[in-house]
């Protein structure tokens, strides 16, 4: 813990005084009592991201889905399990943060006939379950849409077409900066590469292990909002 | 590991010489490279099992799901994925352990329309998913028909009625003994609560930490499967 707090002491303070908001992990939706549908998240991304803003010198609310890792330190985490639930959390904190970071891997849908009790095998026709699904509310697009709200930030996890699909989904979300990533390579191990799109174009930050593409990721998303924050304190001043 | 290596070294050996095959955690089924449906196992159980099965002097092979948890010392892990992975590993191992302990959440169905391409949301009708399933093999039945097949122990983590589902699903699954646990209980703690159903009733045993119980659980099983095998030389020598 010493040596992780030294570390931390280290790093540059490109966010000092910010208040970064972060999701991360799967969500979980119910079937029943037992069974959900969820993604494979491990949750390391969004975990690297939210110490490399600590780090930083960000304030860091973690709003995070069902993983196994341990909370970075001084990080301040929320457990939530389905997407309605994370969106109910963040759309509470999202006012009080500068930037705002989608890094959960949020469930499209939910099950609107989920069962209180453990299905059984034999109980419905042929003992096959006939899932009804509704769609889930977008969080990043919510967020992005508030009058007072942060800085936004979100990512895309692509199996192919990475490149039209994060642009695509940066325009329709109304995002800044969104970082994608190929979901076959990131899920579930400790390297990742990311490439960065936003109104300029793309840029991809090299392969490396989870953290330090996190730290690079945070200096990228510092530059930006301070030159946000310039422009408009000049278009202030006029 | 000194210490977990003098631990192991004085506990009783109920199970000198045995090899015992167990499964454990969830299995996780695709409904595309990043979606899967999935049971909320942590897999805690079956490892506690599997290290008192290992301290009891067994062999243990654990045929494990997707879980975040350390293999335990001196045990044989395989990893699998669905449960089809898991039956084709199982019933390769079967027929050489002595005793098979069935703990995994093994998944009822698997999906018969899952993408090699990850869904988009707005890509199918409504972009809602209209997912088909067909009936997973059942492994633990598979394995106690088998003639020249192991002891068999079975689980049951059920949300209500236990002592009713759990002895019906001994005689469905045709095996020895079934342990039954409420998995609302169960389900990520710690501790746990087992109820030991067989031939003769039912017997709960306290509700403890999860090691402990599975220490009492194998001292029960290696009660059962030595007298069983008492009787069959019995018979053998007639």
């Amino acid at each position: 813990e010493l040596l992780s707090d030294l570390i931390d002491h280290f790093q540059p303070k490109h966010l000092a005084g910010k208040r970064v908001l972060i999701t991360a992990g799967p969500t979980s939706e119910a079937i029943d009592p037992v069974r959900v549908i969820t993604n494979r998240s491990s949750g390391k991304t969004g975990y690297a991201i939210a110490q490399a803003a600590r780090e930083a010198g960000a304030q860091v609310v973690l709003v995070s889905g069902p993983t196994s890792l341990p909370c970075p330190r001084h990080v301040l985490r929320i457990d939530t399990e389905s997407a309605i639930d994370m969106h109910a959390i963040v759309m509470n904190e999202a006012t009080q943060a500068d930037i705002f970071i989608s890094v959960a891997a949020v469930a499209d849908w939910h099950v609107i006939n989920s069962s209180q009790q453990k299905l059984k095998k034999t109980e419905q026709g042929q003992g096959l379950p006939e899932l009804q699904f509704a769609p889930n509310p977008d969080i990043l697009a919510e967020v992005a849409r508030l009058s007072d709200g942060p800085w936004c930030v979100g990512f895309a996890a692509e199996t192919e077409n990475l490149h039209e699909h994060a642009e695509a989904k940066r325009k329709r979300k109304g995002i800044p900066l969104l970082v994608g990533n190929l979901a076959q390579h990131a899920m579930n191990a400790d390297t990742t590469q990311f490439v960065l799109f936003d109104d300029k174009g793309h840029q991809a930050l090299p392969a490396q292990p989870k953290l330090s593409a996190a730290r690079e990721l945070i200096l990228a998303i510092a530059q930006r909002h301070s030159s946000i924050q310039a422009k408009s304190q000049g278009t202030h001043r006029k």
